[in-house]
């Protein structure tokens, strides 16, 4: 070993999630099988028009795009805060917010990324854990702490938590900031979004990846008071002040602002879902009541991980962790109706 | 004050550099003058007809632009790694690379964010003094450390220097990362990239955002042994996996695969920066000799904070620090030469 190796950074190795190169049936990774809405095409042909435009950085404060969102959201413009993605934007709340003593508390089965934040930065954390059927225990988070976030609906378990639950919790946490990551949010039920008038301590979070259908852009946002979103920005520009690129912040801009395109496709798959689900309830599948674009399967007599394989094998991509509590489950992307069709002929001929 | 805002990170508020909406003379942010390569406009309406692909995450390991890298600079694919603008790479250096008890050192004039990232990630660091001619000593380089970072051309000096310059640096330094930052070494002279072979602790940084004329897209890269960009690789994947969006990745890679046009529009700098210079030297300004697409400017008898004002009134925007030591210093973008005369048409009238 060269000595300057001795200085680096130990991290766990981690292997991206599989990208197939070939044609299959992708429902690993949560994207949505719709295309962008039909502006975000309309605003690549206009930016070629002003391709010199590339030359300059983009707008700091990233207006375009914040504007949209405000609009869409009916919040003002200092109440949107946007990043790469909603790693980009959770990453920069817990290092913007989590600086206590105390340990953040999240439950123990959610997104894997808020751990790996909080190593990062030196936070302390408790993992609270979910009950037997995936629930998050409200009760667990009264005690003192130094932050709270859950996605709602949580990942992987797809399960949404009504308006009330979500309250109680953030009742019962007003001297800490509480962020309700709603990644899934549009495929699910009501959001936090009106409680921001009540609670000035509370950050939901979202991303252009699922419903919006733009994983491929990196854009995500938080929505909280002006004054939660002036400590983010802070701490942003004094780190990175260019993070957003041009196309980004045009294309965002354009996807949000087809609110019709959003609520019909975001319909297709909230239909498909709930077909798959009796599907998957006639093939004997176990599963929470999902409420996010994936249902989190398991089945009494087969192994997930062979599942998982002889799907793979088939070209039928789904995603498996093998991690304690949830090595016998799958989580399934909601694909388009005959994707899902593929999915389901496969399973019957294979339990057959 | 709301008790959680006791928990929240104490940063300086920065506010970010001015961007002005009005048509104005712009040589306060270091861009280049000259639009994108003509590839980049064939690349935008290619994508077009794959829309449906921004639906997808990108793919992770940014093959298409690392790729197109590897090839231009003639190195392995594993000695690439690539970041949202020199920033997010840098960055990603220093939380990668500086996790010793001793210092970092770097310049007391240099590029602003060294310290930035320091204090972000806790990195103890050393600025070093430049001479009173801006020119870095190298010795001060030699005692023991924690890593070695400096720009060349060092920023906002614009001071170049060579080789031989930088190696002994290197070999004093073989214990620790050393990064070149040759965000400008493309207006300047030879790179530091046929060092590579010979150390395998370097690591070399540039940018899209200067000679590529891509500032809008973020899209910065480091060049090192494929166990450097191994080990950064391992620190970004556990943070966050997908950084790089489509748009960047497929533009990026046209960019860098034109070489011509590269070669033209960074001669054409070059040359009007030649002519500046004697331009300036006419006026009675004094400067250290340019190697970036910048000249660092003070004139013996004008005040720069008031020569500074004078200009931005007349809609020519220029970069002003007043911090120690460079206080009466502006910093002057190489811009079209139809700009450049515009500015000295007016300095000529000023000084009357």
């Amino acid at each position: 070993m060269r000595e300057f190796e001795k200085n680096i950074r130990k991290v766990e190795p981690y292997v991206p999630g599989e990208q197939p190169q070939k044609k299959v049936i992708k429902l690993n990774t949560n994207e949505n099988p719709y295309p962008p809405a039909p502006g975000v095409l309309a605003a690549m042909k206009k930016l070629e028009g002003h391709v010199d435009s590339l030359r300059l950085y983009p707008d700091p404060t990233s207006d375009t795009l914040v504007s949209a969102l405000a609009d869409f959201y009916h919040v003002g413009k200092d109440q949107v805060f946007v990043g790469v993605g909603s790693d980009d934007v959770l990453s920069m709340c817990f290092l913007t917010f989590f600086n206590s003593e105390k340990p953040v508390f999240f439950p123990d089965i959610t997104y894997s990324f808020y751990k790996v934040w909080a190593d990062l930065y030196r936070i302390p954390y408790e993992c609270k854990k979910v009950d037997e059927n995936f629930h998050i225990i409200k009760e667990d988070y009264y005690p003192e702490n130094g932050g709270v976030i859950f996605p709602n609906p949580n990942a992987p378990t797809s399960i949404y938590e009504d308006l009330e639950f979500v309250e109680d919790i953030i009742r019962h946490n007003q001297d800490v900031i509480v962020i309700v990551d709603e990644a899934y949010i549009d495929f699910a039920g009501e959001s936090a979004l009106s409680l921001l008038d009540k609670y000035d301590n509370l950050i939901i979070t979202q991303t252009f990846s699922k419903a919006r259908s733009m994983a491929g852009m990196r854009i995500g946002y938080a929505i909280a008071s002006p004054l939660l979103i002036k400590y983010l920005n802070d701490a942003k520009y004094s780190f990175n002040s260019y993070t957003m690129n041009k196309t980004s912040l045009v294309y965002g801009a354009e996807a949000v602002k087809d609110k019709e395109y959003f609520a019909e496709t975001t319909r297709k798959i909230v239909e498909t879902r709930d077909w798959a689900e009796e599907e998957f309830k006639k093939l004997g599948f176990v599963f929470p009541k999902p409420s996010a674009n994936f249902i989190f399967v398991s089945h009494p007599e087969y192994d997930a991980k062979e599942l998982f394989e002889a799907m793979k094998a088939k070209g039928i991509y789904v995603r498996f962790w093998g991690s304690e509590r949830i090595e016998q489950y799958l989580r399934v992307t909601i694909g388009t109706r005959e994707e899902m069709e593929a999915l389901f002929a496969f399973l019957r001929e294979y339990m057959m």
